[in-house]
């Protein structure tokens, strides 16, 4: 069996300007994320600098999960990209939408809401509590686990209602956020995971890889069935119809 | 207790160019569905046609519930004025999509998804089941009702997973489809209601037009609450954060 | 228009055994519920000790939303009592299971689930974020509300998928619950509400009554439709079927 | 890898005393089920004849998924058993319900509401449409596919809404039904799945057999997870709580 194909989506603006990030980071998020889950997948990464932002028609043919972090230029991303990004989820491509990415074009794209929420930088500690441990994309995961320092954000989220809410985050200064939470769009799967401000060490975490990695099992492209990309014209019925 | 505005809008591009569309419904499908729901409503009426298609701010800062009708000009809505609905939806104007609105720019951008489906044009009948007799919107209802000559549309219907389906269709030809959908956005409330092609009298079977009276009441907008409109800035904790 | 008919169960047992609970509740929890929610419903009120435990066929029938506090006599509560009480909810009678009601046999019948959860009583702060401001149940709600002293229940809370989750709760211990949850089950509506610890004047504390207030206004019953009770059958088809 | 453990429950009343039944089915459906399927699985047999219905605590412990089949004896089956075969759903073990089993004990007591539907006798032609064509239940299944003689059963169906609804039904005299559809009960996954009257050679269709093999590997037992099966007392908190 062939290894799946997943396209690491990185902004790479903060680790690039911001000293701190880059101290984290040097690499971009990006190579981490791969680095930390390991060679069990066949990675391609793609950057907002890149013509398209890497995200070229034949890279999303060849991507089964993709994966999208970005925070400081959204606005950057071009429609079109976002077009083809959204085309391709719905005809089965996984996609993973981390922290700020909440606030992405490609997330509020297959939302259609605002996806607003409350947030606050206080290197506070998040606990993520696992609410539906059977889930595979807390396979392995312990009924809760801790991050020291993450930026919080609260509650109300303005999402649609998810198929599942995987995971809780309590946080130390005194909110709640659905932190994990799943949606189907056509053939695609969609995970958005709450963790991962970029002035903290979050993607050396290995729980925090742990869940990424289940996600990416859990949204892989699965081939292509017959949902219908346009509205198909069926003149012929099955079944006769009387002239009235 | 003020009546429930109601934005009636209307491509009416059918009724002006094709005879068959325009004996049926002479003052537009808009004018019918007022009508025929009576005057319980404050109905405005808004067209393609019509500077910035008739749904300036003000019409919508003005309209508890907008209906949508569209088929042949969807491309012409501008992007601008489908943003401006969306953003009005999600600070809880209703929103009632008609027939083949499913495949409408606000449609598509509250959905997420493609709204793709199957469809013939041929005279048949359709049966609607009450799959949720106790929703409002199947207030009053029969089990199920007919219409003698409708398009068919057939399932898979590319949307997201509905909060409730309403109603369930029966075609003639062998088809079916869920064909009427609830959905929450941010703070409004959508339905999608299948019947109304342009060549049949739909709009004047009064079981229809009951339909759409009890879904305007279910989807009116309640008033405005504190969900977030953008994604605030919290930066006092209610709780102490440990410094670490 | 009549009053709403609110049915106050009580299991009753802790007010008349333990006197902590006796101080804050002399003439039990559903005496202080009813009078602090006002003379604005139509009252009966039913305990554990009652014949029938105050739910012949004759009170559900005239009641439009029945409340459910139980905690330590769960067991002492008929099964056949469970029976009718199910029957009229899925008639549509509101059913609003509090506390320790989520231990319930009507509740875990209306569930399916073990409906266990984590728990302490720790005299700690729980506080009750929005996550759905819009819902009828959050009505005039702030954006959160706090309980000084509350039992903590904490995730994975066993029950199925809601159709809303309207609150979340913080605890100062550490974990998160999902406080507020909708279902739908026939044609009646269910709110389970967390707080309500016997030890703590909970159903003193204003926000926390309009909740139930509100909760009953969003549940009430709203008359029979055709759903079936049972199986109907239907050996005249609607169209014709051609013999094989 | 080992197989998946499938036990394949059938009331096994009307093969012994309807003479038409047990022309199509011999050796009991139960057996056509299984030989249809081939050797994939590791199957064990269970019927209501058996001491203990066939489901000891032992067979249900060596079970990841446990189909039913019930119509003609739904009250004979014992309560205890119900109650176990609950439990061991709750824990994991998936639970697929078949045709008449709508009625069984244990998909109401999963459900708690009535399950009712409108039925009808009349060798009419049923079409399966495929509503989620990306569903592991539907893999490999054409859009649509047919039975030509099967007992009619029609909306409205009483159900909790359903995690997803796979199949929706049309049936030649004029009805539809939702007639796969998907839930989640605790660690276990339910399928229910209409088609198999007892009078029509339906567990011979291929098709059929495909959704129920699909429905094997969907719902299969993923391994115990800490769950809570009872509410755990966790007397120390994880954060400190303030003495008030």
């Amino acid at each position: 069996m062939s290894k799946i194909r997943v396209t690491i989506w990185n902004e790479f603006v903060h680790e690039n300007r911001d000293e701190p990030v880059k101290k984290i980071y040097p690499d971009g998020m990006h190579k981490t994320i791969a680095k930390m889950i390991g060679d069990k997948y066949d990675y391609t990464f793609a950057t907002l600098d890149m013509p398209e932002h890497g995200l070229t028609a034949d890279v999303l043919a060849n991507t089964d999960v993709l994966t999208w972090w970005g925070h400081a230029a959204h606005a950057k991303v071009e429609d079109a990209i976002v077009d083809r990004v959204q085309q391709r989820v719905l005809e089965g491509m996984g996609l993973i939408c981390l922290h700020a990415a909440h606030y992405s074009k490609i997330f509020k794209r297959m939302m259609g809401t605002g996806c607003g929420l409350r947030w606050r930088e206080a290197k506070e500690k998040e606990r993520l509590w696992v609410v539906e441990p059977h889930h595979p994309i807390a396979k392995g995961l312990p009924q809760h686990f801790e991050l020291q320092e993450e930026e919080m954000y609260g509650e109300r989220f303005d999402i649609p209602d998810p198929d599942k809410v995987v995971f809780i985050s309590w946080f130390e200064g005194g909110e709640v956020f659905r932190s994990g939470v799943t949606y189907t769009r056509g053939q695609g799967k969609i995970f958005y995971f709450r963790p991962g401000h970029e002035t903290h060490p979050t993607y050396f975490n290995k729980t925090v890889i742990q869940v990424i990695d289940n996600a990416i099992a859990w949204a892989k492209y699965e081939g292509a069935t017959d949902v219908m990309k346009a509205a198909p014209h069926v003149p012929v019925s099955l079944e006769p119809i009387k002239p009235k």
